[in-house]
């Protein structure tokens, strides 16, 4: 049997990378996508490396036929999906691969986003999109909320240890390097390349960046009492990666254990041996997260390090695992692509 | 029923590549892998981003059993190549992804290479691998000789105007500009990240440049008279990649057409509407060949340029196809895989 | 004596470029800045790699004083710039950095330009700003049209030629690859870094890329004939940098002692040795222009390439190159900087 | 007047930088260009982008006459400089560029860099090179040891706040970013262009990079007691640049003033206002040094970030600041280069 999905917002990088996926997913078919502002346009016209494949013209949301669709994704820009998703239909099962629906306190939404939430009954109804830790509910969820790529990325390496108590709770330090794509297709000066090759920054220093608040309520939440991070990002020239160097208190052999126990039988989770560091161009385009444990010179200080892609395993990967397990098909499936080195 | 391949230099970028293709073919099996300098070793600990794959370890070449061994890849060193093929099993179905086999010859060989041929006999054996245009000869072939990647993309886009009599055959111009992964992981001053990032160069400048050879052979055939091209490589600071822009004398009209009626039906190659120019992002990490045509100003000139990855459908996905070939698979098996943008 | 000068449009790469080169200028002072959409703004702030520098503050034009002002360079988008030059004091010197005065006959300027000039008289006055081949008149002039970055590149490698006739003028092609920064700081998709790095094609293929209006003109008239080159510019992904690579029809000696000859005693311009290709990497951030020549291996067909900086030598260079010779000062003064690799 | 300099080891990265800078350099006269591997050799031949420039060919040492060479860089890796400097005339000036000179206490040295010192009363006269803070014995010096270029970095955000007590001496973090030229020319496979570009991570994890040995020396020299800070370098695909973020226990406005007092008049050293961050871009091909600082949400707790040019301002640049004073010149002479941006 072939699942039929819908994908709003298909002409961001998101969109397409969804799309990229499920080209060879043996079990979805691509029935409909919408990009208001290129409505109208065939996708190859939008993504010319997606001309090969046979599918369906871009359209409005508004155009969609909703009738048969298995399943919905939401890769558009935050807010507007809050709008979109209360308009759609009630039964209809749907990955948001925006920020709109991982907060589940309105207040902490206002806090970090500026506005009032406009659809607070379903923000209750969301399930946070962190595959590997909220699995059961996720398959049984209607609405699950994509988490940011920077949040998934320093939950992978941190969640094991605030669950297993090996690690100081109020000595987490984040310094975070992401590649450009995570900032989307959008027109800013900072983002040409002429303004991005050869050069790096920090930037949203000092505890602005709205992953913090993913960061904060799942981290209390695993903790069962306040948790705050301290968190800076960077921006790398290069398209696709976040490389998250974590400097926590603990013990190397505890956390290394940790970190292997929680993720033994995970398929997309690699922790490397004991002193090994990953690379980002180790999981370029593909659905891996490898993470790593080194010891400080300092006895009780141990830098722990993950790798993944922001647009697959940070968001559109992770999106289409989450639909594999709503629709009941083998959480792996279309997904075990390997990573494209060099 | 799954076949057992091998890949002799499994250490290089094409051999790491054909692992990573075969990943998620559903009818292959990698049963062994040698790199004599890395022998001993993981493939995950040479190429990371492989670690996720159960594979066999590097060994010497001189370690495998080739009893149940259907089909062989060699991505060697040419010259190697040819020495380590005289020595394989004589019913050993061989693609060999090196230099060695690609010119029928032995002088022409001798000419680009510099040296006499030490398998002369296996050389008259081997066909030659490109697949749109050898089909039926490389499914009944039990040795291929994977064709240069550049001489693959000069000749999607030049060989079905020869055949249609559609340009002059004494004037034609081939401006190439490749990736940096065509050097292979070789050692050596100017292939470092601080040596080619942020510039750009011609290189074999002249006429110089080995896949020369192949151009001089598969053009003359097809015209049944010697044709000479015009051909300048350049390196350019990008990993994967090939544009070739080819300057010919010819109704862009006729052309366009000739090239859709040769590529008609065929799954990797694209002839983009009239007037249009391919661009290497929109093939990268796939299978695909995108070629486009475009009329010049000066009436009866006329631009064609090709675009494809030189590891995938410049050399290992090329393989890949051929070994479909060979083992009675559907061509496309393992090949449909979406190019990776951004 | 120290001259003042003025730039108008400093907030755009050439506009940037001026100023870094007029850092360590010793005979010139920036008496005014001036932007208009960024007008109230430090320099530092919008470019802060300038920050060390004590410069002026924005300002719109409207609000410069021009009493004093020995010279103003335009760094304008064009069309902006003929309206505003055309407001400018009458005895003021003035170098446009613009396409707005390089073509002299008012209908090949509509003809690539898609508008009726707006200030044909200045038109006539202007002097083309190809400093090796217009000195005297630069020196004489009191506007100055700075050319096209990659007009500059293909006239350094061919007038020598066609002044020497040593080329068959009908079988010209240029195939050009040039790096993201002459594409300027403006707002659009294509110069994205997600969109550009990795990947390279070519745009304005078969002859509508404006800059073939000042081939046209140039060449012609330096040939007492009619003159059209085949002309094809590719996106390269790199900051600075332009490579033209020149296919003609003559003799690599005669070529190559042609411009030697030329070139003999110019402080910027580097023939190299016959056989010898440059490379972009080696004029980065300089006002030198390295030429090579190669003889193909089809008897009478050379290959001659040339490199150089676009925003340098290509254009904010030339300017100050020209500015130097208006104000009488030693034309190199300032401009000996060494390129900078890696 | 004009001095004459020489250089050792001219073929690599930090000698060709020197050249670079002495180019437009109006005191100082290049006399002597050694690189033993490649003696024999026009500088021109090795780099191609110093070809304008009139250089004497490159000799081994051995050949070179010190008689009349005023002062004297040597640009060679650590172990053979402490060699080659032990044989060079006792009264010749010298400024070194590797790490041979930089730790005062030989066990230190023997514990960092793996083998006894050859020369241990030099380095005993040897004065650390971090031009502003050890100005004066720089200017009195016969040797000077320059820094390393992350250990120049770090102390550039570190010191003045160390030494105005203004953080907890016992919590520092630096997660330290940096281009790819700071590996030199060497044939590694993990520098070349396919591995590196587009992909980033962390190496010499856990505190066992070299230049520790320089931050733990210097710190605990300043603070009167041991302090040892975590540093992680990362691999950034760009060629120059480096970003240091340091995570310190302090009051943002303590650490901002005590930057601002420490740097207030220093020509290369730029504090940016409270709350911007640096980025290598601005910096790039100069030698200045921005620093920035901002709070973080937790009270006590401040980001400071650093940005350099490692070949300039971390490494040639600092030995010409540093030459420049030896021979009581003003010290910014051949300096005031603007970066390069784009």
């Amino acid at each position: 049997m072939t699942y039929k999905i819908a994908i709003l917002g298909a002409s961001g990088y998101t969109g397409a990378e969804l799309v990229r996926l499920i080209a060879t997913h043996p079990g979805i078919e691509i029935a409909a996508l919408a990009a208001n502002s290129k409505a109208g346009q065939a996708m190859g016209a939008v993504f010319p490396h997606l001309r090969h494949l046979d599918l369906p013209d871009l359209v409005t949301i508004g155009e969609i036929d909703f009738t048969g669709i298995d399943l919905c994704f939401c890769a558009l820009p935050h807010k507007t999906s809050q709008e979109v998703i209360a308009g759609l239909p009630r039964d209809l099962r749907i990955v948001d691969l925006s920020a709109d629906f991982r907060l589940r306190d309105p207040a902490d939404y206002e806090k970090w986003y500026g506005n009032a939430h406009a659809a607070p009954g379903l923000q209750n109804e969301a399930v946070y999109g962190l595959t590997e830790f909220y699995r059961d509910e996720i398959a049984a969820a209607r609405l699950v909320a994509g988490t940011g790529c920077n949040a998934a990325t320093g939950q992978y390496m941190l969640r094991p240890l605030i669950a297993a108590g090996v690690i100081d709770l109020d000595e987490i330090i984040l310094d975070l390097k992401c590649g450009v794509s995570g900032a989307g297709r959008s027109l800013k000066e900072n983002l040409l390349h002429a303004e991005l090759s050869e050069g790096y920054h920090a930037y949203a220093v000092g505890g602005t960046h709205r992953h913090l608040g993913e960061f904060d309520q799942e981290f209390s939440a695993l903790a069962g009492r306040p948790v705050q991070v301290q968190f800076t990002p960077h921006l790398i020239p290069a398209n696709r990666g976040i490389l998250a160097t974590g400097y926590v208190r603990g013990e190397a052999g505890a956390i290394h254990e940790a970190l292997a126990a929680a993720y033994d039988g995970e398929p997309f989770i690699e922790v490397l041996p004991m002193g090994d560091a990953p690379s980002t161009r180790h999981v370029r385009g593909s659905n891996f997260c490898h993470v790593g444990v080194v010891p400080d010179r300092r006895a009780g200080r141990t830098i722990v390090i993950a790798a993944l892609d922001n647009l697959t395993k940070g968001s559109s990967g992770q999106a289409l695992q989450n639909a594999n397990l709503m629709l009941s098909l083998p959480e792996t499936t279309g997904l075990m692509l390997a990573p494209v080195f060099p």
